[in-house]
């Protein structure tokens, strides 16, 4: 491919990720401009055709189209300050984590530099960029994004538009993503009492994965009850997780491991208890994580 | 299928769990005898050909594998006391929750009362019992699994025998669902951000499967660095997940949604920092889970 035909695109922000959306347009042809706080990490993708901007105002210069991929919002309007100047008119793409709040602010932010702005997530690591199955969604106008959605794509087949309002894609990629570190912290603490046995932790991944295959395939049942406000009908219930917290305990002192950090999950549990859900599904935690203050 | 040709098998606890699996064994043909100490519960089963035993002594009379799923293991040699007379040479197998200990302790007081025994887990919800690649595994005598496997088989095709040591089948069953709790408490809460917002927590459902996806991808990965007590080429840092507690607990309080079960996470991130984990992988965690008193 020479990428002759391809839009030209700006990166900005080269660590792991910022790295991968780069090599993810270069395969796919696009003329790609790169730029990082710490220059030396564009050294590998200018060898596979990237050119190096000299600064970050010449970098977004280089392209309509500009995608950051910076540790914060925070950070990324802080290094695109000195390229303020030239925003007027091109597109700004952040694809960082972060709350809804911040890409308001972040929106407002190019919007008064006369920038056009995507915000999006990237729901996967880097090393799945570019794949035929992989996530990214953006929220913003629809129009900047149709006209982008194709040089996108280039990050993943799976590109999704979510809304018009611009912090849908933070609000979602904070949802979604609030089950990142508790699985992991449980897959953890699982291969900690494995290994305390002597058990190589790979030996637990086929059941873990199919552990988690489980957990999805109740997932459209779980939010169906939590859309319903109706958790009666528990194939989990929640009094059969109330008290597992010692058993937990047990397991994990016997293998010399920290259960600490599960006891306010079960704490949740033991108010929603109390609130009369032990015979609801475990659906029903929802109610609780709703502060009293704003039930109605 | 008449189930002339299939090995009787009795069915104690006739919970959620017990129910689907007194299910599975008459689907699959198997002559199928039935208690429950609320014995109404069994009605539904005498109406699809199971046997109502009238005591727990006759339930155990009644067949040479006598599969048990109630709540405990207290309460299951609670439950068989008054039938430990019948146990002499007959298979018992357990298959509720809990620890390695409970197990081992079940198989002893078996054992003593000269039946023998296997504990197992089913790995899924009751309605996915009998399913093809519904996962349970057992751990005990491998000649009495052999023996009994044909029968087993029918509560799920993924079948597995984990090893002699009886225990092993309850320490895998609390490391691989130590994700559970955390990883629907995780769901519950992007649901309560998302219907904050006025939107259905059935929106998010597609991205959270794609999410597990992503989680289940990296797992093999994070269990050999584990194994290798390596953590150097992160591709998730741990100083990464440092700080995002600010931001979540940001995006709860603007949704009026309570954080506060995930701040010993997070606190398993700051430790992990201060030992020097923070330019390590994330599977770093597993060294701050092993309690200080257990580190060599
Ligand atoms: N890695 C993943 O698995 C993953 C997955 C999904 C989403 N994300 C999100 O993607 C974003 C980036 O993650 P990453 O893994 O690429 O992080 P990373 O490897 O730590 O890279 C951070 C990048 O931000 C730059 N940066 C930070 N502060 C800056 C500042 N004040 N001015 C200029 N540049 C600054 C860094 O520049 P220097 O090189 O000069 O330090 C570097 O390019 C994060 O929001 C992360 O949550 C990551
Ligand atoms: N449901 C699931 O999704 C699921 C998934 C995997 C594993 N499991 C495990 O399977 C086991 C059973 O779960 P379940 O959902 O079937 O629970 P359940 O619906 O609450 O049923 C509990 C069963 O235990 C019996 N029981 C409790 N204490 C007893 C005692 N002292 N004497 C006699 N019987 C007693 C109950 O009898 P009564 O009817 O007389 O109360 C009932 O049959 C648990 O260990 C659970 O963790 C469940």
């Amino acid at each position: 491919m020479t990428g002759d035909d391809r839009a030209p695109v700006t990166v900005v922000g080269l660590g792991s990720m910022g790295r991968a959306l780069a090599e993810a347009f270069l395969a796919a042809g696009h003329p790609t401009t790169v730029w990082n706080r710490t220059a030396g990490r564009a050294a590998p993708l200018v060898d596979r055709g990237a050119r190096r901007a000299a600064t970050v105002e010449d970098a977004v210069r280089a392209s309509p189209l500009v995608v950051t991929c910076l540790s914060t919002y925070d950070a990324t309007r802080q290094a695109l300050e000195p390229a303020a100047a030239a925003l007027a008119g091109r597109t700004v793409v952040t694809l960082n984590s972060g709350g809804p709040h911040d890409a308001r602010e972040t929106a407002a932010w190019a919007s008064a530099h006369g920038a056009r702005f995507l915000d999006g997530a990237v729901k996967n690591v880097p090393q799945a960029v570019g794949g035929p199955d992989t996530l990214l969604y953006y929220s913003g106008d629809r129009a900047v994004f149709d006209e982008h959605e194709a040089t996108l794509r280039a990050l993943g087949g799976d590109t999704v538009h979510l809304g018009d309002e611009v912090d849908l894609a933070a609000l979602y990629e904070s949802a979604v993503g609030s089950t990142l570190l508790p699985a992991l912290v449980g897959f953890f603490h699982g291969a900690a009492l494995i290994t305390a046995r002597g058990l190589p932790a790979r030996s637990m991944v086929p059941y873990s994965i199919k552990w988690f295959e489980m957990i999805s395939s109740i997932l459209p049942a779980l939010a169906d009850e939590i859309d319903a406000g109706d958790y009666g009908e528990p194939f989990s219930a929640v009094g059969l997780f109330d008290g597992a917290l010692a058993d937990e305990q047990r397991v994990a002192e016997e293998a010399g491991v920290d259960a600490d950090w599960m006891e306010p999950m079960y704490r949740l549990v033991r108010r929603a208890v109390e609130e009369g859900h032990a015979d609801h599904n475990i659906s029903a935690l929802v109610e609780v994580l709703r502060k009293p203050e704003r039930a109605e």
